[in-house]
């Protein structure tokens, strides 16, 4: 796709059909400017398959709102749109529309709550909350939807890669494995989420981070076929890159050659005055040869050289080569703390395409319409109560207990205030018998969840560095129950419901079936 | 990302690090324009789980050749790099290899070999061969390889949900679900691997075809809580869109409140001249709902009106609700052939994203060297025989046997011309007692896979239409064996090499375990 296709591509045709004939029928009715609120949330954690996640990690609402800023209808999607014709061959879009559109077809209309990035989130507790008028806050959806989904999946696989991973160095290497150009917001969530550098070049430069790379087995294979050896690729890697001189092992054979010629290479550059940074292994039995590797680099005096492992790591294969290490190392000689300390992973595929669980379930639903004065809660039966949607004009809050944990999200109608209840009272969403009483007692902090960072288009919050978003996460992790946490089975987390929502939306259930 | 910072980090710097560093090595030892090839291959079928697929379907060609042809180090990307510093505070990139990167640094010095997109591609067999200058052959590898792994792997995953959908309309409507920026080029490719339409309009306006949509729950909801009905949002939507007349029906109750409304909407359609066009499942029991939706509307007189399914598809939930639709309709008196005839099938999720195996192991590796005047084969020996690439310089070819259906693809050295071999001699690629000796007078027709695409940077085929891709995967896919086309568990399809290129790769193996 070339500039200008992607101009096209890219802007505000990013969405489905049915936004547009859905914001002509509304636009027809007199309703375009109806004031509305959705909100974003999702329904499940990914769950990976064998294991489920236990919270997820916020990401993905300063690229949407720089896309928002600068996106409208030009001239040339007008005149696109205009061609459009149904089945019978009559105009699709009609031309009063079309000038509406033209002149407001914007996101300077719409206003934004929203969960800041970085921090933890749950299901069904609303992430974004966008109010305005009805055409184009609908229009919205496919947009939102594409980049908060994408972005909160990639922070939440790399936080629990993080979780696994301890204090380890962890490097986001996916680029060649992600989705197209989706591969930079991958590796945005992924450094939000728990890795700590990229290779993606782009990307680390746009986030003010130094880009982390070794080479590749062509630069051994270069010499080779040219008639040298590993060790000349090595030597002539090491006198270009003194400083930052890392090599991969595993082009011919890691242990019988690799190995060898990186301590040689690294004997030298000893010698001059310099410190080798390490070896990466990218093939084979990551934990056994990892053993190998450190007892060959500690017999020759390097015992903390990094050992960076690549070759579709995840969460579980990490926690894998960890036991075995610590049941194997000391076999072998090796002090097995020491060799989990200088572990560095490369985390590529199965990070920046969350594999295992791709997508994240999020969705966009009307929660309330503003009609006759007042907001009016929407509902949406649907099939099962578990995918009805929280009606109305609401607020969420997190509820800390007397350890400082978090405890539960908490929904409410936007009139309650939880600080003021005793005991608080957190119904399930879903089940009848399911609730619990909260003395006041118990709670050392009911914090709202939401902050307003769009007014009517207007930016409120400033564009959050990595390190405040870094640091969001942290902190509402350590909040988290080492329960929660944890990465395969984990204890579920309370999200409930004020009782003042659980009455209006059994009504509205209710009133539904009649 | 704001579009001064797209344009920085989706052009030359949409790469890993290593590329560059890598790139400044080879300048420092004069190999910057030595001659090379590499290869872009896979190694194995995208793996489901339950389910491995039996052969790929090649696309993302021409994006890629776009976005070479207008990427080329700026002036503002070479200044970035000269800001990057070592762990010491040194430069990265010196000056001297900055000036050559901003006179050299694009792509116009590669040619390229291609398999065309749509058609059909098996493991190991190159699809794409780049010839040209060292530097900046390395330079694209990992551009190139994000942008074909995943096309072809949406394509295939579409041509499997095409193969289960038999002649039924399938519809791409994943842009919600799919990674971020990347979901343009995942609803290309499941244009090219099997679907109809998409609800992306973007793409749909790029490509020359009409975008497909319903309506939301949220146009439901919205009329509702305005005190209206269902049955008045599915007036309006009739009388605004009567040639267009598709109605989702699972708002507050498909059978008891939807589907009887939009039979009213539909009757008073038929009544003006109209036909409807049919009703949209998206939550529930798709198999039990749709028969009983059918039940229903056979009985109001709509015996060919669409049902769309949509809902988390895929070829075995497709699968599933066809086998279950044939046991069941007739006890409820539907045909079970009419109601299977009527389906539309709406994609998102599971084909955006190839749910299940999200990435595709596409590989590119140095396979040759131009050296003191003769191509000289590169190997990577690695830790397994199966992820040791062929080497050197090479041509692949597909063999038809007398039925005319492929039945193998074989890789040979450039110089070899396999349709004079006879018998032509196809050996396994790693297993020795392997192979297969096949008279010329078994085989119909041998064919070069690789088509010149790019000479010196200058495109020597047109710009495939969406048609000619797709008619490339229908002949394809008809000359596979039914055996290798099956979802589960197909026949292995054979890719085979020739001897000499066996007797090459088994010597440079020894060679290198000296």
């Amino acid at each position: 796709m070339n500039a200008a296709n992607r101009s096209t591509a890219e802007g505000i045709l990013f969405t489905d059909q049915y936004q547009l004939t859905m914001a002509q029928l509304y636009y027809r009715l007199g309703l375009q400017e109806k004031e509305v609120q959705f909100e974003h949330y999702f329904r499940e954690y990914p769950d990976y398959g064998l294991h489920k996640a236990g919270y997820c990690v916020n990401a993905g609402l300063e690229w949407l709102l720089d896309w928002m800023q600068e996106t409208s209808f030009r001239p040339e999607d007008i005149d696109y749109l205009r061609t459009q014709r149904t089945r019978s061959g009559g105009r699709v879009f009609a031309d009063d529309f079309l000038a509406w559109l033209a002149g407001n077809g914007n996101f300077n209309c719409l206003s934004m709550q929203a969960v800041l990035e970085g921090r933890v989130v749950h299901p069904n507790v609303p992430i974004t909350v966008v109010r305005g008028p009805l055409a184009m806050a609908q229009i919205l959806e496919t947009a939102l939807l594409n980049q908060l989904n994408y972005q909160i999946l990639i922070a939440t696989k790399a936080a629990r890669i993080r979780e696994i991973g301890r204090a380890q160095l962890m490097l986001e290497f996916g680029l060649r494995r992600g989705h197209d150009r989706g591969a930079n917001a991958g590796a945005r969530a992924a450094l939000i989420g728990g890795a700590d550098y990229t290779s993606n070049v782009g990307v680390s430069h746009l986030l003010g981070l130094p880009p982390k790379g070794t080479h590749a087995h062509s630069m051994v294979q270069l010499f080779i076929a040219m008639g040298q050896t590993e060790l000349d690729a090595f030597r002539a890697y090491a006198e270009l890159y003194p400083d930052e001189c890392l090599l991969l092992v595993d082009t011919v054979n890691t242990l019988e050659s690799g190995v060898p010629n990186a301590i040689k290479v690294f004997e030298e550059l000893r010698r001059k005055g310099y410190k080798p940074v390490g070896v990466r292994l990218d093939s084979g039995d990551l934990a056994f040869l990892s053993i190998q590797v450190a007892r060959l680099l500690n017999e020759a005096g390097f015992p903390d050289t990094a050992i960076v492992l690549s070759n579709n790591l995840d969460e579980l294969v990490i926690w894998q080569i960890v036991t075995q290490i610590s049941q194997e190392a000391p076999r072998y000689g090796v002090d097995a703390d020491a060799l989990v300390n200088r572990l560095v992973y490369g985390v590529g595929t199965r990070l920046i395409t969350s594999w295992g669980d791709s997508a994240l379930g999020g969705v966009y639903k009307l929660v309330a319409v503003h009609h006759e004065n007042q907001w009016r809660p929407a509902i949406k039966i649907s099939e099962s109560i578990v995918k009805t949607p929280n009606p109305g004009d609401k607020r969420s809050w997190r509820v800390y207990d007397r350890r400082g944990k978090a405890t539960a999200d908490l929904i409410a109608l936007a009139d309650e205030n939880p600080a003021l209840a005793d005991p608080l009272l957190l119904r399930h969403p879903t089940e009848q018998a399911k609730q619990r009483a909260l003395p006041r007692a118990e709670i050392s902090r009911i914090e709202p969840l939401l902050a307003e960072v769009l007014r009517q288009g207007e930016r409120l919050e400033p564009s959050p560095t990595l390190d405040s978003m870094r640091r969001r996460r942290q902190a509402d992790v350590e909040c988290l129950d080492p329960g929660v946490r944890r990465i395969m089975n984990p204890h579920i987390y309370h999200v409930s419901l004020s009782q003042e929502l659980w009455n209006l939306k059994q009504r509205l259930i209710d009133e539904a079936a009649l």
